[in-house]
């Protein structure tokens, strides 16, 4: 149940980091609502469709798209009222990425997929849905761009610390929590501190 | 029979559009097939995917793919000597929208999936290779963009119909027929009237 | 065992290919990795997606992700410190096409899939990896291009002489490495002699 509130809440962040791109890419309401909802739900679609579990829980679960298209709309009535506010946004977009990772690892864990392949599919449910957002709108998927803040990483890391604790038998709803706490956590340190992974030598001369 | 005939009128539409605007990025004859055959039928593929009829039809029936490829390669050898006409495609792709929404819808159903679920299957199935290729071609999908045309509204709108029919029994080939019909009605009617979905309020104000 | 080999080189080449455009395009260490598996992998998990076999290989077999990354690690760290040589890396992108596209009609023909279907699944299996890579970077995909050298096209042909064989009985290992190893030696010729598809009229006077 508290489970659900999160993920709702997660769906809710992501669907609104949709639309924001999508208004300021100069989308109709059709463009804001599809890149919300994509983006919410892009993630776990990637995650169902790798690990065989058709039709994917956006198209069966009644309640992921209707709440995306809410934070969808949201963005959409209020631009140009009032500015949706940057902060609050950014830790739920954390909340969502950690819980996104955690909880895609454990599916593919119940579809018998192996530890290893299971982080991966966790880290993609969790930064999927970005991405696809970010090809949509026409622009490099800002989580590999020099200069980005974390965010595959910790979702790897979720995803690897999930499936290790999946192997070693210790596997409680509150373990789960903790590690989806800590993805989070590390996001938004990341965000902060302004910590960032390496780039190439000439490109890291620029920032210094 | 009408109907097969109907599907292949709306695949060559789908893949001339796909090809006019692999011409327009400057792409060579590999480039303008691959846009037209992925247009035409990567909205059928989208839908395959997704409700887990695999391998997808667009593979497994060997019409689609050729007549795609007609289409392309008569975009690409009367490029330069004559012009596509514009108003009679943009006809075809109406066609090809409503008949696509409508079979897609009903295909999901016959999987089982839930009225809800067909219904944005369908709604997929119809703007899925449009949007494809508008990211193949390095733009942003143009059913997205502020001042376009409705076409993901009404295909949402024909799927949405045609599992309200199934769900309450009402379901002749005759009822499908008048439910693409109408969808494509409506999505001729918005080019000709110039009917648009809302933008957020500063991009209206450029528009009036 | 040299199939599995050969199969590592084509995957180091693709990832390599990833990295270095994810160098260019300015992406971090995340974006270069990122780029890198998913150009090598990219076309195997379309592949198994389509023919139905989840979870991918990619996920699966523990060794194609890890040499996808030593490939992507390698362009990292070299950046600004020596030249990834042009001419070799070209070499083994085009010893990865050939064997890519037969290795992938050959899986879809042992999936049940028809020699017309196979054919195509191969050649998406070499040529998907490179798509995918491109659209990441923002870039209309290359092999696309107006002047760009043979690729979709020797892919193709691989996919349809595997399963034409097939077709026919003939099906020995030796065969196929043979057909991999044309497929191999075209794209290779088409660099060298500048060979390149047809482009629409006005574009073919600019390159005379």
């Amino acid at each position: 149940m508290a489970h659900d509130v999160f993920v709702l809440a997660g769906v809710l962040a992501f669907a609104m980091s949709g639309a924001l791109q999508a208004v300021g890419r100069r989308m109709d309401v059709v463009g804001i609502c599809s890149l919300g909802v994509v983006t919410a739900v892009g993630g776990g679609i990637l995650r169902d469709l790798l690990i065989g579990a058709v039709p994917p829980a956006a198209l069966t679960d009644w309640t992921l798209v209707p709440v995306a298209l809410v934070g969808s709309l949201i963005v959409f009535w209020s631009h140009g009222r009032w500015t949706v506010p940057r902060r609050p946004m950014l830790v739920l977009d954390a909340l969502g990425l950690g819980l996104f990772c955690v909880e895609g690892t454990v599916k593919a864990l119940g579809f018998g997929l192996n530890p290893y392949a299971s982080a991966v599919v966790g880290m993609l449910t969790g930064v999927g849905g970005g991405v696809i957002r970010d090809v949509l709108a026409g622009q490099i998927p800002s989580v590999f761009r020099h200069g980005s803040r974390l965010y595959v990483i910790p979702a790897l890391a979720g995803g690897g610390i999930t499936a290790a604790l999946w192997s070693a038998g210790h596997f409680s709803l509150l373990a789960l929590l903790a590690v989806a706490a800590t993805v989070s956590a590390i996001r938004i340190a990341s965000l902060r501190f302004r910590w960032r992974a390496a780039s190439p030598r000439d490109l890291d001369l620029d920032v210094g």
